[in-house]
């Protein structure tokens, strides 16, 4: 079984790894005129100039002065060492958009190379059009640079203010899902993406390469990457710079794509070897497309990718006195650092800039010189014009079955048991089937254990791989497909995210305890969505809405790995114009809140509810109304009508409400004078002050259903301190106790798990009834029978198994 | 530049991808004898029907009377997929474990699969050691697989109650930089490490594989790595088992692997196959390591690995009915999910256990025929006995130098600025020299950044990678060295884990926005640590320490993607067992920290320091007091001495408590007649009830420094938020207002920043101002002065550039 590869390695590490030299690379050929090969190396060198500019220049932008400092930015701030690669390659790609007519847009992975993608944009013209008041001249220039970096300016990566961008990269790793997220159902877009060699080292970007296997040649475009072996890191050698040629190829080959290589720091040969590249990569593209497009059969094509090596800080001085600048990490930031300190410094820095003869690149005016202009492409074909990256523009409208039609019958609250997700699945299976061209559906492999099957009634799981005979047996694979599983929670949300950022819609399912994974891309997101509401040109987007079940309550199998409900948590602490939670307490109320959350946009909408049957209570009336208003007393599970309660009980999430009704109906049972409200929670940003959030109730409100003298024993579904952190301003605050999930737990059945958390049934009744004074004897005696009935219902699984069937079969007695 | 590889992939695609069949592998040959063979296959079967009895059984363990429901666990939990290949790897090692007398431990990526390696460990005789109740017998065997995944018992994973585990594999993708991380100088030791592909389709994991170009063959062990193609996840076929066999090989090639297959599912043969092909591994394992000890010159070499493609739920029926079982994803979890309901279904489980011939396997007391026992090693060569893997029997003595000896001179508290962080560098650099085998500083890229470069001085970075000329210009590298710098936080984290967890000592350094992509593999250790606190033949490992510098204050220049503070709060919900969170204010107090956690076990300690040059303003002996305490008063910046204070002006983090002792100083300056107090709080788990956290204060010690009645002042570090929920319990909570991080950030100075989450001297002063009755006229006088100093300040930036020098420089008055 010994096989070619095998014997390749024996020859690995024979080529050179070097980044500089003339040109090599796998495709060869001379596609460029002199002429043309000269105007590219022009605009080449103006857009560096401007990343100098940028970087450096608050004044004089045109070094039509001798540089001093006064011109220099008190604190210099940015990123050089990318910005040469990125330029390099935006601008091969406009030659082939203006050739070939292409739909392309741009996705810097290295985000810290803004300024390559800044300069592109000014000198395409959009960035005057998106900002007046940068216009393509002397003064239009300096107020470009200044902004850069700068107190009140624009960051120094490719944030929500740049026209093109839909990924940032401050935190990296995710420019591949992202880009492979905005080509889905978009069949003529190619998405170039620069991955650096930095992010090519995160978990999240090296498993994404994978997402080939559910791209289809049919009915989506295209991610053309271009890894930049850019050799550095902030201050490492990066490790795809540092192995063997073929070990690289091999890698690549064995991700799925074929790889193609660019190599050197000798510009005209390299803008030849690049064009002829590029160019292969696009028409092989075009192949692939056209080969599955006329036979109607989509098939897994080994797509082309480009790995780029070149210097790092391509165009810098290669040594600053003894120490190595361009083709070291010292370029990676600001590579002059001192030159506002130094006069020498400032002396290496005007001669450097002046070296792209600036004066040469730009008109009198200090517009791009019109026949270099003319190598960008017109309109929306320029990539920072794009309208994919300002998707809210093309925002598709959602077409929504009517939720009410898939009503659970409720005759009597707390009576029927059903699966609230289960049934979600068939309004999610008519979603997809009335969406079928702008909604998917994602999820890393949990979609079925979900209890969401059912859409695949209306559409499978996208899969490009392989299929073997048994896949007919319920294996759901298509090529094509609205459902796409794979199991990384980081390649899906990237998938969704730029999905969404390219105006579609969708969702995502995940088990709750494993949502932590994607903590800070979620986070990164909502951060975006903030900004973007600054931005007045950037269009709304449909919302990013994450349905987390597996819940903690119902993970008394996998055990304490999988208890963790701290997700809410990371969510609140952003902003509050962007973030919604809710938990709905049963179906009806499930369907009304995910018909909410799929007609918001600029939203990230966190809905937690589980997925195993449940006690249904509210009918669809009632639960359109409990959800509208977020919160609400719930008057046929009280009995304090007209008066002022002894406590109440309040609840959030559906296990918690289930638990605290049960714990009502036992209050209510042995101490039947007891005035008791029931209150429940869906939109848990309710219980914040009016001020602090758009949805919270005021003072008033709050008191009209909570009291503020009244004990509150509420039971909530994630880590208890979340409701204290919510009211610490609610004037009852200190009568308020609330149970959650604290970190106790291990293979226990639902009920012991309640129980070792102070959320049970017998538990809530017991404290109710420690927090109500007065109770005498009669209380005592409840109390004691109360404990006893914990104490049987805790050891009666040790024995048996899981729990007593009279157990999870209560109903509401009312 | 065409290349071998490239030609390869027009081959592509042309071999069996099948998991069936006879032997298929990369190394031929017939080590084993017919005898051997077949022992071995009896062991193999033993194993699965422990395994089944795990899954199944709560009496009749060796079905010695007829199966009835009776015997059955009523909830039916675990993992029977992964089993099969799990036992037959750990099998195949044990043989060679006594054959060349390793040293080897094992890990089981996919935990789930815990049914396999417990069975290993039961019959290696392990299991009844450590938990004499489970013997081998047939009382035992029954109590055995009555508690696995049983209320009150074991869970399904590789959990710490399971002995030879350090890696439950609850969450997936950690199990290869785990096991770098046991091996990590530890030269003898190899750790097998079964990869799950459901798990390698994990970005941690994916990247993970790149982790031999940090392992030294002269001074570390090696990882033997078997990536299972099982072929399924829960509901979807694995990316890697449906890609050609080629483009497999071609990736871990590129990985930097070689890669071995074993292919197949006929024993007899597998069995032949396995055992050539893992020999050839360790013997490649060992030729490399000593080509490298003999010459003294490491180097990377391409380290083997198997790929074992077995059918999932090897050794099933293949079918049931009309659907597929084995080799397929039904085969997932439990494979005969309905045997306690369906009669056929009870026996066709029974006859399938019944054909691994028990009553030929085990002898009539239940245990282990002897001479199938013998294929196991004796005593710590079992895998499931290996110390390594209770690493706090291991733990190396930590020297630690005298952390006083690096103290910074204080003269006077708050007048001169240093840097913490590049003083704390000397103490790690000395660590480092003094403990040249067992402690090792981790962190992605960013160690230099984080100032703390003064290690070089003591060790490099390590790098197996090819080295370049300027990589002596300041590249640190070297072949061995105690710093580990990769841009994966994942792996990192999984490294330091690992090698922890094996009884050595490290930290963690990173950017605090970032820090959140580990956020759930830190709630995952939180859980490890706390569950090893339950079993009690865990010994204690070191703490896990992270260092988060690069803090949300001085992100000014990165802007709003790296503002994010919020990780405290991801591990404030971890149990108060095990976590502890310092924010130490200056540089003598972040050494007295570190000391303190270094020293300290079974903890995750979170420490943060800004990396600046800050106000210095405690001496050594007066940090240590205050550390040691973990808050007080600071007597010398208050003027309340003996009197009721009019406002308790707190903080938490450095730059916090620079601008509070500046707003103190302000309201000093211009309302001297103010009795003020200033506390500062080091562990921010002082400020939790007593109850709840053992170091918290009770509510007189809390009395003591907050008051219960007069406004509470407190800047702090992270979002607000937090320090509400750990005071939503003390008596003044309602007259404490916070202030922190409220999401409020863009390129922005540090003191705008601070501005626009009010939490600069300004603010912070006019706040204190409102806060405090009857200051009359002058009151509002002094709040209109500080208005318009806040905006002067504010709106200097914008046109000059960064902070006037003037603020920044600011020192304590009094």
């Amino acid at each position: 079984m010994a096989t070619t590869l095998e014997k390749t390695v024996q020859e690995m590490g024979d080529m050179s790894i070097s980044a500089y030299g003339k040109a090599r690379s796998t495709i060869s050929g001379k596609p460029l005129s002199d002429e043309e090969n000269k105007k590219m190396t022009e605009f080449f060198k103006a857009s560096m100039y401007l990343c100098l500019g940028m970087i450096f220049l608050k004044d004089n932008p045109l070094l039509r002065d001798p540089l001093t400092t006064d011109h220099l930015k008190r604190r210099l701030l940015g990123h050089w060492g990318s910005d040469a690669g990125q330029s390099f390659t935006y601008i091969h790609m406009n030659r082939l958009i203006k050739k070939y007519d292409l739909d392309a847009m741009f996705i810097s992975g290295p985000g810290h190379g803004a300024p390559a993608v800044l300069s592109m944009s000014y000198m395409e013209g959009v960035y005057s059009e998106v900002y007046p008041d940068k216009k393509e001249d002397t003064e239009g220039m300096r107020r470009f640079f200044k902004q850069f970096s700068f107190p009140g300016g624009i960051g120094s990566h490719a944030t929500p203010e740049t026209p093109g961008s839909i990924h940032e990269g401050g935190e990296l790793g995710y420019s591949i899902s992202h880009a492979f997220g905005t080509v889905f159902d978009h069949p003529d877009l190619i998405s170039l993406t620069m991955v650096g060699d930095g992010e090519a080292e995160t978990g999240p970007l090296a498993t994404s390469w994978h997402s080939t296997k559910f791209l289809n040649p049919i009915t989506d475009g295209a991610v053309l990457p271009v890894l930049h072996l850019n050799g550095y890191k902030i201050n490492n050698p990066t490790l795809l710079a540092r192995i063997s040629h073929k070990e690289l190829e091999a890698l690549f080959i064995g991700y799925g794509w074929t790889p193609y290589f660019v190599e050197g720091a000798d510009i005209p040969s390299m803008n030849q070897a690049m064009a002829a590249t590029m160019e292969h990569c696009i028409l092989e593209i075009k192949k692939f497309q056209k080969q599955a497009r006329d036979s109607g059969q989509a098939f897994r094509p080994r797509w082309p990718m480009i790995v780029l090596r070149s210097p790092k800080g391509w165009t810098a001085p290669r040594m600053i006195g003894e120490h190595f600048l361009e083709g070291f990490w010292r370029a990676h930031q600001v590579p002059v650092p001192d030159a506002i300190k130094d006069k020498s410094k400032l002396k290496i820095l005007e001669d450097w800039m002046r070296s792209y003869k600036p004066e040469r690149l730009f008109d009198e005016n200090g517009a791009l010189r019109k026949d270099l202009k003319e190598l960008a492409p017109q309109g929306n074909r320029r990539m920072s014009a794009n309208p994919v990256a300002n998707g809210g523009l093309l925002r598709h409208k959602l077409h929504m079955p009517d939720f009410r039609n898939y009503s659970i019958q409720v005759q009597k609250p707390g009576v029927s048991m059903f699966g609230s997700m289960l049934n979600f699945a068939k309004f999610l299976r008519d979603m997809v089937k009335d969406n079928p061209h702008h909604f998917r559906v994602f999820g890393p492999d949990e979609t079925e254990s979900n209890k969401l099957a059912a859409v695949y009634e209306a559409s499978k799981k996208v899969w490009l791989g392989d299929y073997f005979d048994e896949d007919s047996d319920g294996g759901n694979l298509a090529f094509s497909g609205r459902v796409m599983e794979m199991l990384s929670e980081h390649t899906v949300e990237g998938w969704l995210e730029g999905y969404i950022l390219s105006g579609r819609h969708g969702f995502l399912n995940s088990y709750e305890p494993f949502i932590h994974i994607i903590d800070s891309m979620v986070g990164q997101h909502c951060k975006w969505l903030e900004k973007c509401a600054e931005v007045d040109w950037r269009a709304p987007v449909a919302s990013l809405n994450l349905l987390l079940t597996a819940t903690v309550w119902r993970q008394d199998h996998n055990g304490f790995t999988h208890q963790d409900p701290g997700f809410l948590d990371v969510v609140a602490n952003k902003s509050p114009e962007v973030v919604r939670i809710y938990l709905p307490p049963d179906g009806n109320c499930l369907l009304s809140v995910m018909d909410h959350c799929f007609r918001s946009s600029n939203y990230v909408n966190v809905v937690v509810a589980d997925k195993q049957d449940h006690l249904q209570y509210l009918n669809m009336d009632a639960a359109i109304a409990h959800c509208t208003k977020g919160l609400g007393i719930w008057d046929w599970a009280s009995n304090d009508q007209g008066m002022e309660p002894d406590i109440v009980m309040a609840s959030c999430g559906d296990v918690p409400t289930h638990e605290s009704l049960a714990a009502t109906a036992l209050l209510r049972e042995h101490l039947p004078e007891l005035k008791i409200r029931f209150v429940n929670v869906v939109d848990l940003f309710k219980l914040m002050p009016k001020w602090a959030h758009s949805h919270g109730l005021n003072d008033r409100e709050y008191r009209a259903i909570f009291t503020d003298d009244k004990a509150v024993l509420f039971n909530f579904h994630s880590y208890p301190w979340l409701i204290h952190r919510l009211t610490y301003r609610r004037k009852g605050q200190h009568n308020l106790a609330v149970r959650g999930y604290k970190e106790k737990g291990n293979i226990n059945t639902p009920l012991e798990l309640a129980i070792r958390n102070g959320t049970d049934r017998f538990s809530l009744a017991i404290d109710a009834i420690d927090r109500i004074p007065g109770l005498g004897n009669k209380g005592a005696g409840v109390r004691e029978r109360l404990m006893n009935e914990r104490i049987w219902a805790a050891n009666y699984a040790h024995h048996e198994g899981m729990d007593p069937e009279e157990l999870t079969k209560w109903v509401w007695p009312y």
